[in-house]
């Protein structure tokens, strides 16, 4: 999996800061989390070829995280989409956009499909061959949920070599990926292990933007590869994360901790701050393995990469 | 009065072009002209205090014209403005910002008011002590209106050295201003033109965009000292204006022609052409004061400048 940043920002288009929008990959699927305003701008700044987006997910209906869409769906249109495009969402979105594209006139050539999602719940969204999504229960002002990218347990992986000496035809090669041994011509059993190597561990990235500190966030990202939490503060403004339903860089660490997961990467910061250095070293302070998420950045997540 | 241009692209943001926004200002006034996605980031990035913005002027209902507005109004909210706010456009914007601000939980601490213009009329839609706004029925797939400034005669300026030579009371200059004569201590009468000299004389800006050609804008932008006429196409694409209600840059002209505008300003560019030389050469060959929009650019509107 690989993760993109497209927004860091909170709040404003300041500090040259965009509102939260990034992109996941994985195998050849990519998924777009969130979409605040000027997200495809981003998209095309960063050359990203977004008409490959099959599937959005946003995780709530302020403005700084999906004011964005509307601008990106109709630009799909100019563009002469046609394949199916789903997005994920607490309730209310598909009022939002039908009723906005009602008034502007806007005519999706493609099929667009809203899939209401309940925010207060942990479970499986979607999933395709390659990926399960979950929805993750945040805590914050409005109906909010985060996301947990899981990848399914990869095939295994042919050895060259046994390919080219037992000339295995390719249309065993499926069941030996799932892990069955081999009967060649002869009728002897080659057994699997001398066939194949283990696959790369799934890997697993979690989004949680907005939320307060958590308990059910803990629960829901144990163990992730990734996990991008809010740090819309510092710890200095603790009083104001938790009027607002933030989180300061020490909370984000403290989930990141007790979850153990294996990497943090802090994002959504107020346009208060120019300078990202402190929300490092606070952070860092509770759990050493973290990053501050840069807009343009790509963060490999998990083994495979 | 002066005109930034805040972006100068139609349809997608390429070509480093961002979506259709202006500021005018004259006096001590400043109104925005249509909001596109990403105008509050245009805004910010050229530096423009936008707070002080009380009137915005939207000409239809397109995304590439419109979907930047509820990021502005929201971004309002966050910096606890609390002036009223003027909103005119064709009908149906109101619904568009009421029903996503009550799904997305937008509240204004500021009075927002929407004003419906019908498109189909030139008329007075408001006026200050400064100016008049008159809307400029356009020629587009939706209903969509120009919008055409008209600074009011300015008071006459006052001579310094009449005031001093007749030490003319400070109350008694709004009615010299006006173009009265005056009344000395001992009863003698001065004429206005010893005390005063003549104001610049009124400018007027006309914004044209999204419109096929009209004989209605030659109507209404007669003798304008700028008129800003979209350009989407050149005459190479013009059966793909025609059937898109657009304008090539030399209709643009010949309507700068016909009107006998001062100058012509050329803008709302599709995203195919990578370079702007064409369509100022071409309609160069029709109408010689011309120049294209650049984002940033300030343009000075009249002979008060």
């Amino acid at each position: 999996m690989k993760l993109t940043i497209l927004g860091n920002g909170a709040g404003g288009p300041f500090q040259g800061r965009h509102y939260t929008a990034q992109v996941l990959e994985t195998g050849n699927q990519m998924y777009l989390i969130d979409c605040g305003e000027g997200t495809q701008a981003q998209l095309y700044h960063h050359r990203i070829r977004y008409d490959r987006v099959k599937q959005v997910f946003i995780s709530h209906l302020h403005g700084d995280h999906v004011f964005g869409l509307v601008g990106l769906l109709t630009s799909l249109c100019l563009k002469q989409r046609e394949t199916r495009l789903q997005v994920f969402s607490p309730p209310g979105l598909q009022e939002l956009v039908e009723h906005t594209f009602r008034l502007c006139g806007v005519i999706t050539p493609y099929p667009l499909l809203f899939e209401a999602v309940d925010p207060s719940a942990h479970a499986l969204v979607f999933d395709n061959k390659q990926v399960e999504v979950w929805s993750i229960p945040l805590h914050h002002r409005t109906p909010c949920c985060g996301w947990l990218f899981r990848e399914k347990i990869k095939p295994r992986n042919m050895r060259k070599e046994a390919i080219e000496r037992y000339q295995i035809p390719f249309s065993d090669m499926p069941n030996i990926k799932a892990g069955a041994d081999w009967r060649d011509a002869s009728g002897q059993s080659i057994p699997n292990a001398e066939l194949t190597t283990e696959p790369a561990k799934p890997a697993s990235y979690a989004f949680c933007s907005d939320t307060a500190p958590s308990e059910q966030v803990v629960a829901c990202v144990q163990g992730v590869d990734l996990l991008y939490h809010e740090a819309t503060f510092l710890r200095e403004q603790e009083a104001e994360a938790h009027v607002s339903f933030h989180s300061t860089a020490e909370q984000a660490a403290h989930i990141a901790l007790k979850a153990g997961v294996r990497q943090l990467l802090l994002g959504h910061f107020s346009a208060r701050y120019r300078d990202l250095a402190a929300h490092l070293s606070e952070a860092q302070a509770v759990f050493s393995n973290v990053l501050v998420a840069e807009e343009g950045q790509v963060y490999g997540v998990g083994d495979g990469v």
